[in-house]
């Protein structure tokens, strides 16, 4: 496998060209725009040299459960040392706790590096970091002062215990149960696919579970949230006496093999000890505030094992030597034939598309605090970014092999393992399914598409000084407001046709930023040719979702009991 | 993983009722249209009861190589025998040399199931399958009639050797090496990616092998064809002295796993003794007549896999409840829901359509010998079938995986071996970028578009019965048209917009064939709808294609060097 090369100029042309990170100085004082290249610098370093080589470890040396316990693959606790000595897991974090409060961007620049140099290690802080936002935003100050700083440090890692067997999608589901007893809870029940759920890289692990107390209401308004530590602390705040919470299996996965997938046994004797995180039966509540940034994260995985995957199809194709082509007598590198070229640019165009989209929701995030216009525009980025960048990560990857030829499909040549690993990103963290539907739905139906038009009307002020395409951006614009209003108004049914609303929305999304991009007096020629090719390739694809959310204009008409 | 179940109903439908089987009934004595029911019926249980149980085991039970001697998956050898003894290999072969003489059509259908039930399996016959067609059109008497019966009784199997590590797409490249030698010659190079290249289920494999003789020309007119068995025969025709032709290593690859893929040493001694097929240097040409077949063959494999993934997704979202939907309190499953329900249709869609092209495709390759005209649509349609077909056969494993959610990441599901499967499918055989060279260059421009406009004649000429979706097709054909002469007349760059030509070809020939269905008097109400879900969000990329087609308008305008 050929090295990985951080991506420095394209992330920072993003962040300063197009995600105008320069207004983040005004409301995190601990941020300059001084400090962007050199935050770029060392994670660039960070994730090439101490991350990447870990990569192909994690894929043949999985995880091993025995007794109860998960080892994780041996190669991986250097580099989550090495990961807490850089301080990387502090970015973001409050200063009151040890972190260094800078902007979740910075955070999610450095992450790009860290999920494409080794996505299943990158999962264990990526779900630590979602506990933190968990625990900092609903849990009470003891709590907070207890658990926060050693998880921001890193000593401590955290995990997410939503999903039971019964209960995927649909949470309403959840039948583990939480019993008062004295200060806090016994938890007692079974969560699955738990990311991270046990390893010996940290001292204690922090589980976060969903459980439902005694005679709480049905469904979703009957679920807490509750702080569940693998070693209960002992007087000087120490993990001491082990809990009743326990890994008891691995999952054998298709990809992603370095990430320890477990079942969790929370009590299987006296119950696990937990504490209440926020107020009883708000527990859904509390995970959905974390998990725009969750999904964010996912979104950016995308983005980052499909720029991995480009990167071995360019340089692939610029050693293998194959065929002639017209005008020159000599065989060639396969980037000279047509077809190849054009594989090699629609994955540039749609990463670039991707990554502008990432580093303006993720701009767009840190200032939702300032006020609500930038919280609404988050709250419709979220879907967009996790369900569109995701789906097109797939197709990336998968080209990514194509260009391989047959060496793509040998393990050995490594690009097979992307695929592998890419093929969760479109299901966990809610499927895109359900991506569309909280767009359709709680994002567009909840303020009556009032954010998306604020949105179109912004794309439509950028259009005016586009140079070029600038019609045909602008009639795509409108196909976006009539699908918006097909189904506001019910033309469209929501629910059947939300997936090609998002889909349409991410590529109209997509073609402003880079056409906003080549507005940039630092525009570069690659950029330039990169937005031709989105335009003329990635944006009419617009036009078939456009074709399906209006088609789909009839409650229940495609029953699938037809295909029985 | 469910049973696959042989769709007995559609491939019926589409042979009859699209593809009109019964043409063949004039020139295929041994055939008339009562052995239809029959052959489908024994063939749904042969696949279903005796091949797909094997499936699973040769994804985890790989073959192993030792001594350079490979062994299979154990549970490989009985379906085999079972093959054999039911005389499935023998259908298509000439009755001279103990075959049924049945049309290839209905090979098909019969290998559709067994390629849905194990495709790693499956490869076996189906190379041995491509090794008899070349014997039978290329080889001298002497040696059809030394080798032919016992291949097409499935006690030899056969092999292809056409790739070394430099050359794969371009074949000119080769540099195994043929020295004559008495009545024979000694051949001596390594040949990689060589399917089912040894193995103990038959007492002898036929290796073909393209190789050079001493001062044969440079390039592709300086290959030949020899054939090489593993067991030179006794005087009695049995296998004797073992010739030196083995294996010397197996891949390690991301699917097909019970599929041996070997590194062929030829020669590592005095040469390994083999028997030219066909005149000198005329082997590239002996190849690539058979090469029809073989490249409908990979199609084929796309619409079985992508099948029986379909079944999958279909019987899990059937069974797995979650969530509620509209007017209903109680929990439904998941195929209720609006966005599972259009990844339902979507696949059911599509495999409908490839499978009435696929069908089309083979009743044509049968007439090929009648008439020039038969020859020719059968040179249009085998690039469409294997480079669209493979496509669209990756969206549908896909999808797949989706319905199953957080289970069809999990290998112990089934689902994601198919996804593993199909991958190789789009690159084998000649990768799609490949196909989409054929189409547009020896295809379409051989005839300067005669073929392609014959064809879009006469779907034109059925369009006009169409009761539905007439005008929306004609735009779609004359969009066809105006591609294809786009690409004759220059405007568009034939290389880098070939692909894009093959993929909308693709879809407009699907809707053709989709909406002919629905002209039958047999036609059912799943087919309609599944043909009102095409034209609605399938037919509609065309569209996508076109626009990509067109943008390809200028040499060189997307240079890989600028994305270094």
């Amino acid at each position: 496998m050929s090295g990985y090369r951080y991506p420095t100029d394209d992330v920072r042309f993003c962040l300063e060209h197009i995600a105008g990170i320069h207004r983040l100085t005004e409301h995190f004082p601990n941020y300059d725009s001084e400090l962007l290249d050199p935050i770029l610098s060392e994670a660039a370093k960070f994730s090439e040299q101490l991350v990447a080589p870990s990569n192909r470890a994690g894929d043949i040396n999985w995880p091993t459960i025995s007794d109860k316990a998960v080892t994780e693959t041996p190669e991986f606790k250097a580099v989550y040392e090495a990961m807490c000595d850089g301080a990387w897991t502090t970015l973001s974090a409050p200063e009151e706790y040890g972190g260094q409060a800078l902007p979740r961007a910075l955070e999610v620049a450095v992450n790009e590096g860290i999920q494409s140099a080794n996505l299943a290690f990158s999962l264990c802080p990526l779900l630590t970091q979602g506990a933190i936002d968990a625990i900092e935003t609903h849990a009470n100050a003891d709590l907070k002062a207890t658990y926060l700083p050693n998880m921001i440090s890193g000593r401590w890692t955290g995990t997410m215990n939503l999903t039971e067997p019964s209960a995927g999608s649909d949470l309403s589901a959840i039948k583990t149960k939480a019993i008062p007893d004295g200060d806090g809870y016994r938890i007692f029940g079974q969560k699955i696919f738990i990311t991270w759920g046990d390893h010996q890289m940290s001292d204690n692990i922090i589980h976060l579970v969903l459980a439902r107390l005694p005679d709480a209401p049905e469904g979703v308004r009957g679920i807490s949230l509750f702080l569940v530590p693998k070693f209960l602390l002992d007087e000087s705040g120490e993990p001491g006496v082990r809990n009743d919470a326990y890994a008891i299996s691995l999952e054998h996965k298709l990809g992603i093999h370095g990430s320890p997938t477990c079942v969790m046994q929370f009590g299987d004797g006296d119950g696990a000890i937990g504490y209440l995180v926020g107020e009883e039966n708000k527990g859904l509540m509390a995970m959905f505030t974390m998990m725009n940034n969750a999904r964010q994260s996912v979104g950016l995985q995308g983005l980052a094992v499909a720029e991995r995957a480009y990167q071995m199809a360019l340089d692939y194709a610029f050693d293998r030597t194959q065929g002639v082509v017209k005008g020159s007598p000599e065989k060639v590198v396969i980037a000279k034939h047509g077809d190849v070229s054009r594989m090699l640019w629609q994955m540039a165009s749609s990463l670039s598309a991707m990554r502008a989209l990432m580093y303006v929701a993720s701009v767009e995030s840190d200032l939702k605090g300032v006020d609500a216009k930038h919280q609404k525009r988050t709250d419709l980025y979220t879907p967009i970014v996790k369900g569109w960048m995701t789906e097109l990560s797939q197709e990336i990857v998968s080209t990514a092999v194509q260009v391989h030829g047959g060496m793509g499909f040998i393990e050995e040549t490594g690009v097979a393992q992307l695929l592998r690993d890419a093929r969760i990103l479109p299901i966990y963290e809610g499927t895109n399914g359900i991506q569309a539907l909280d767009l359709v739905g709680r994002k567009l139906a909840a303020d009556k598409g009032e954010g998306l038009k604020a949105l179109i009307y912004e794309m439509s002020q950028d259009a005016e000084s586009f140079v070029g395409h600038k019609d045909l951006f602008l009639a795509h614009l409108d196909q976006l407001e009539v699908a918006a209003k097909a189904i506001l108004n019910g033309e469209s049914v929501a629910n059947t046709a939300a997936y090609d609303f998002m889909m349409m929305a991410g590529y109209v999304v997509g073609a402003w930023l880079m056409l906003k991009g080549c507005q940039s007096s630092e525009v570069k020629q690659d950029w330039q040719t990169k937005t031709e090719f989105y335009v003329n390739h990635l944006l009419p694809r617009a036009n078939t979702h456009f074709a399906g959310v209006k088609s789909f204009n009839v409650e229940d008409q495609y029953n699938a009991e037809l295909l029985l």
